[in-house]
């Protein structure tokens, strides 16, 4: 115990009747000034200065009291009470300084034993003396025996802080078991019974009830019932607070994650839940933010795509699932560590800073905000991976046959976009996986080398030469470097860290990071290194909200993985080894949002779903349909073909013309077109091309089912085309939609006539649909088949009804039409087509012939072999 | 001699006659079946199969001659006159085989001495014996005897081929004595004298006049009276060619370039001017376009924006100016190496490449579409330097006082954009600089790092790893590698060169190039290694145009040049101490077009010519303009201050009305605003942004003085606004300007009434004429200065004179009215307009007071302070 001396001795005894625990008392006087002084921020507790005259009075008698003071000093309880009355009406005047019960549910299992415990003894290290009585209740399903003998255990097994002296710590972890217990929780009854339990405890010992902290760590099944026990027979009285930790797996998909959080919040407020990713405690991870915070000048002009060339968000384990396939079977590597853990430190990284980050509201609408920028995940963003060892783990531990291959993948590789200012182009490289070279897990934002440097190489000096990489690593632990720390490339920037937490790595010759050697970075490393679960626990009891998952956060995660895991569940994941020995088979590159392992896979080593042929056993296949010439080919091939020739036709016109008349039409299987001819064509005329559309849904320009949405989300977005070239047909006109008297048909004839010479576009790409019609030329339409109209409105038999489209006839005039055909959908219109003559009433398509143009049909296998 | 046998012999003995040297007979039969075959294809030469039997007729009478083949063999020319007459009527059909002269302008001076003789007999060595006549005609200004030992000792000095025997070699030197003379040419007289000699001498020796080649080996300024000697006294007569071979410098800048191509044009042709750049002969850089043809297919995919990380164009020297002051002063580092060497690199690399890389015209052409795609080069888009001991070598060597400084650059860093689909955004580097610290040049193209590597960094391969660099180096000459090779890393592909011509690199341990060891390339260097005089004046002999600098090519590439040595002609360069001294002091770095040396200047080493104070010693001023707020600073700091201003009025509106409606002045201020906007403003909620026009000029939207233009390519390429959140102002309708029976103006203010909630835009920008006008509301406007309009068409006392313009009624509704007004021209409107009352008929401006919204005035210190 600390000698304390004088009239601070007064103060205290003073005050020693209005705490509840003895223990509080050994450090009020800290606790007491932060909280009953109005001048915080001066460091004057402007209380205790108000108080001096009164507690002078009382010092003439502390004198008599013996200097060493002990816990026994009941003799001055009618002596301090007049003091105590005073310091009620502070204290009262702030948080409800009561009683908090602590409920950790699964008090005998693994992550209790192994983390919880330990932080929670932590939590009555850091917080017992402030203000609060505590009690731990560890429950589970485990008899009170057994589970009584597995909870002492674990309590003995609790170490203290390292500089503790070893009586001390005896003594304080006796404090703590004497305040902890094991009781059996399962029936609806022993919820109520704990709940009786704590009321005639609280009234016992005289207390006010602050809150009750109740812990899952118990499996996503057990919540429910829990969860309604709780809520039913186990909430604290009015006044105090309820507060329910979860863990995850929060689902497995965004359906699952939607009913468990349905489910929980009929039971639960939102501000009632602690969704814990334990990453978010990690000392590094939870460094993120104050780091950008504190760095803010010299990051404001780096911490942009003008700078950071990628970003890399990576978790790599050794150890693989053995014993655990059960979990990992349903989970998988993205639902285990992608979805969660990764997402939110990508979320850390990418946010907008507030300007207050420690504002929960501000850092989770930042993130919402983030989220909602990401570019959605398609098969082709992923590459996949499972170890050898895999399935006949999962045979053996889930008893499964000799036949069942499992297609969960224990390895991933995620190409992240992020369409916004900031981060457009930027690639964000998640991985995490099992069975891999090395335990490590890192953020590291690489920038771009944009300088050269006029010297030899040989003569660059590290911490000069921005010729070099310029890094920042965020080095979340284990790796070569053996433990958490931060890293910044010297010739980058001297970063500010906390010198009273984050203190200089030593020098280890000899190791390298990220191509460099140590000695290249500024690294820094906690002062003290602390468990995520000890971290995240005592923000629990703070109600740092922050550093736990929201609901709008977690579902917005799920909506983000969800398309991604919905595509690959039949994919077969590349097998790989195992350790060392993967080589670079798990490498992996990137190309716009496509992501593809670097090897060729050498073999199929697991038999996939189906064994189809693949697009490039099959050559283009040339010949005749309907007397017009036909292309077929595998969807990408087909794709592939067209676009060249579209910009054959557009070069061919702007040579000899001056410009290029183009008509699309909307619908999915001109989007793959859209996307190759942004991605690919760098020949391609767009600035002398005119874009038209071919028929239009009459809905407003940005609302996402206009066929003009799709051309500008996947084709102007990417492409130069100038504005006064881009044709949309004016549906919505004077606020209204295809309104007759608006004559928007006739203006877009009208324009056409103007522009386009003859009103012969130069090409018309059309489509066909399972009826038989083209553009927006359903049979039986009463107009737009014949006449003199270049541009009609019409009723589709589908939502949205009213249509605008070019007429058959101005579609005639073109110089050449493609009719684009894909998919198995299309078979049966394809093969009834290509038999009957020209009845354009009957199916449009078939009025498809142009006058003195060309004519040509594109169609994949699947729709033309079916 | 070879031994020549049976019937090859009796042919030719029989075509003997036909050729004009004995040396041609040499080489007969391989030129001879290559020209006269109609069959060359197949490698089977048709005529001869077709002469066969007349030859062998003639067999007989061969077995009568001796076996081996001398040249006096006059007794076959009766016997063979049939068969002569026969071939006669084939070669005739191809070009005519006659009498070519050299006349090597300038013969004694450096360049002919080193490089061009040399260059002339290598031509002669591969040239004589395939159907021509050579003469060679040295020319100086020296008198005769002085210059005629002057060429014996050049001639003297000549090598042979490495594989030629000592003995043969001193014969085929005495043959190229024997053809060459010098002669002193001066005066028109001694061209005519020439042209004379060589009449004679065609004459005498019963040849026919093939062309004459003119090698200007003379100073520039020598270059039009030499040219209009030869064009009136030494043209060769009807049926021969012309060819006149022109050294740089082609002027110093776009107009002398210009005016000396009139200069020229007006005596040749562009067909007979072959102007050099010695760089296209050097090998390296020649084989660039061939491997980019031979290795199509691997290029294809990868020789774009989307796989190229930068492009490196350098060529370092480490000799000085010293003794060439008085030509470096002219032209500067820029003129000297930038504007052509590097240029055709970096045409080679960037031009689409053509279907057929052998035709002129196709490259030409191709060169000339890279040139119009090249991003203007600005100020900023260089930075430039002088070795410390220039300045001294000028004083001295053209006898300047200590106080002349110069600064003519001696290094220069340069940032080359193409704004074509294929490079936009990849950084072209291209370097140069006297007294660095190696003499090396090299192309270096680096790819794009896309990939990431599963595996721990120690174990990659370097020839699998795709995370280790991968480039393509063509390296021209010199440094560490100590000459010519082209390298490709081994991750990369596997390259094809021809191999007859290049071979593999041997290893050299310890050699590191670009990061990586020797062994990580894929290396080829020539086999032959060539010089590059010798391979042009080859070319010019075979009019292969495309190694030479075709007038259009020259002219476009000053273009491109000539606005950057105007901007920098008073800019002072960063003085470096040269060699490996320099350390870091010339590195540079870039970002978005800017480039800027990596490190501060330490100290101003030369003084400038103004010490004007710079943007950064103000603060921005806060003050009153006409009773509103003003900001004052200079330019940079205004704009970016406005930009902030304009964001954070976009970010409230969107929050609070779900959207932003801005209406933009055009003009050259508002450019840069565009600029900042674009560049730097990722909170910018573009998606929720209208964007309006404050007015127009009656020019169609494609027009570039419309106004809309530039916002077009200013701001909107750059971010993300919707298609239909654009409002250009419909000046152009059905064809017509701004005809008032279109109801463009009304149509417009229909869109405002309809969009924007009481027509009160969010925040307008204006500017301020010198006249007193803004928008386009002129003085004494019978419209827009009151009245109910919302938008007016409006006359403008200056070309074009029709606008469209919103009202003041309009301005005066909007919540936020800024006007910005920068430049020392303002600065008397400015104070005219700072004491004046509301008098909008007479100032236009003095009537924008916002009715309820609040104005701003924006202001640099030039117009503010004058």
């Amino acid at each position: 115990m600390n000698i304390i001396s004088g009239s601070e001795l007064l103060l205290l005894c003073a005050v020693s009747q209005c705490l509840e625990s003895p223990l509080e008392m050994y450090s009020f006087v800290p606790s007491f000034t932060r909280r009953c002084s109005y001048t915080e921020q001066t460091g004057t507790p402007l209380l205790v200065r108000t108080l001096w005259p009164a507690t002078s009075a009382l010092a003439a008698l502390g004198m008599l009291a013996e200097p060493h003071f002990t816990r026994h000093a009941g003799a001055w309880n009618m002596l301090t009470a007049a003091v105590c009355v005073a310091l009620l009406g502070c204290l009262q005047a702030q948080e409800l300084q009561g009683h908090v019960s602590v409920i950790l549910l699964g008090a005998t299992g693994d992550l209790a034993r192994k983390y919880l415990w330990q932080g929670l003894f932590q939590l009555y290290l850091e917080e017992a003396g402030k203000g609060h009585s505590f009690r731990f209740h560890g429950t589970a399903l485990t008899n009170t025996k057994q589970g009584q003998e597995i909870i002492a255990k674990v309590l003995e097994s609790l170490s203290c802080p390292r500089d503790t002296a070893p009586g001390r710590c005896a003594e304080l972890k006796a404090q703590f078991q004497q305040l902890s217990e094991y009781r059996r929780l399962k029936t609806p009854e022993d919820y109520l019974a704990l709940s009786k339990d704590i009321e005639a405890w609280v009234q016992h010992e005289g207390l006010q009830e602050a809150g009750r902290i109740f812990y899952f760590s118990v499996p996503p099944f057990a919540y429910a019932d829990i969860a309604r026990s709780i809520n039913s027979s186990c909430r604290p009285g009015p006044g105090a607070w309820l507060r329910v930790v979860l863990e995850k797996p929060f689902g497995h998909d965004h359906r699952s994650a939607q009913q468990l959080a349905t489910e929980l919040g009929s039971f639960f407020q939102e501000e009632e839940m602690y969704r814990v990713d334990h990453y978010l405690g990690k000392q590094v991870v939870a460094q993120i933010l104050p780091f950008r915070d504190q760095n803010r000048k010299a990051l404001d002009g780096l911490w942009n795509r003008h700078h950071v060339e990628r970003v890399e968000i990576i978790m790599k384990e050794t150890v693989d699932a053995e014993g655990r396939t059960s979990f990992y079977e349903e989970y998988g590597v993205i639902g285990d560590v992608l979805q969660n853990h990764l997402t939110e430190i990508l979320m850390l990284v990418a946010m907008e800073l507030p300007l207050d980050i420690s504002s929960s509201e501000a850092v989770l609408g930042h993130k919402l905000q983030a989220f909602r920028a990401l570019r959605g995940l398609q098969r082709g963003s992923a590459v996949v991976g499972q170890y050898q060892a895999y399935r006949g783990q999962v045979r053996r531990e889930l008893q499964k046959p000799d036949s069942f291959h499992s297609l969960t993948p224990t390895f991933a590789g995620i190409l992240v976009h992020i369409d916004n200012l900031r981060w457009e182009g930027v690639p964000f490289i998640l991985m995490s996986g099992k069975a891999l070279d090395e335990r490590v897990g890192y953020v590291r934002i690489l920038f771009k080398d944009q300088a050269y440097c006029a010297q030899s190489e040989k003569r660059w000096v590290p911490a000069q030469s921005h010729c070099l990489p310029q890094q920042i690593i965020f080095y979340i632990g284990h790796g070569e470097l053996g433990g958490p720390a931060v890293l910044v490339s010297r010739n980058l920037f001297r970063p500010s860290l906390p010198s009273a937490s984050w203190k200089e790595v030593e020098g280890q010759p000899g190791l390298r990071l990220f191509g460099r050697p140590l000695s290249d970075y500024y690294a820094y490393s906690p002062v003290r290194e602390q468990d995520a679960y000890s971290i995240l626990i005592s923000h629990i009891f703070h109600r740092r909200k922050d550093s736990f998952i929201a609901m709008e956060n977690l579902l917005a995660s799920w909506v983000f993985w969800t398309p991604l895991l919905d595509s690959l569940a039949h994919e077969v994941p590349r097998l790989y080894p195992g350790g060392a020995e993967n080589g670079h088979l798990l490498d992996f590159e990137f190309s716009g949002s496509h992501v593809s392992f670097s090897q060729p896979p050498l073999e199929q080593l697991v038999p996939g779903p189906d064994s189809a042929p693949m697009p490039s056993d099959f050559q283009v296949l040339g010949a005749k349909y309907r007397d017009s010439p036909l292309i077929s080919a595998w969807p990408e091939e087909l794709i592939a073909r067209l676009a060249g020739d579209i910009e054959a036709a557009a070069v061919r016109a702007v040579r000899r013309f001056g410009e290029f008349h183009l008509a699309l039409s909307g619908g999915s299987s001109p989007v793959a077109l859209f996307q190759q001819l942004a991605m690919g064509h760098y020949g391609f005329p767009w600035a002398h091309t005119h874009l038209w559309l071919v028929d239009e849904r009459c809905v407003p320009l940005w609302d996402p089912e206009s066929n003009f949405q799709g051309l500008q989300a996947h084709l102007l977005q990417h492409v130069r085309v100038p504005y006064y070239n881009i044709h949309p047909m004016p549906v919505h006109r004077r606020q209204r939609l295809c309104a007759e008297e608006d004559q928007g048909a006739q203006a877009y004839a009208e324009e056409i006539s103007t522009l386009v010479t003859n009103s012969s576009f130069d090409l018309v790409l059309l489509g066909m649909g399972t009826d038989g019609h083209t553009a927006s030329l359903f049979p039986q339409s009463p107009v737009g088949l014949d006449g003199e109209q270049l541009v009609v409105l019409t009723t589709s038999p589908s939502s949205p009804r009213r249509r605008m489209s070019l007429s058959l006839p101005v579609i005639n005039r073109a110089r050449q039409v493609a009719v684009l055909v894909m998919g198995r959908m299309k078979r049966e219109i394809a093969l009834l087509v290509s038999r009957v003559g020209r009845e354009p009433r009957k199916w449009p398509i078939s009025g498809v012939r142009p006058d003195s143009g060309q004519l040509v049909w594109y169609m994949d296998y699947d729709a033309f072999l079916g």
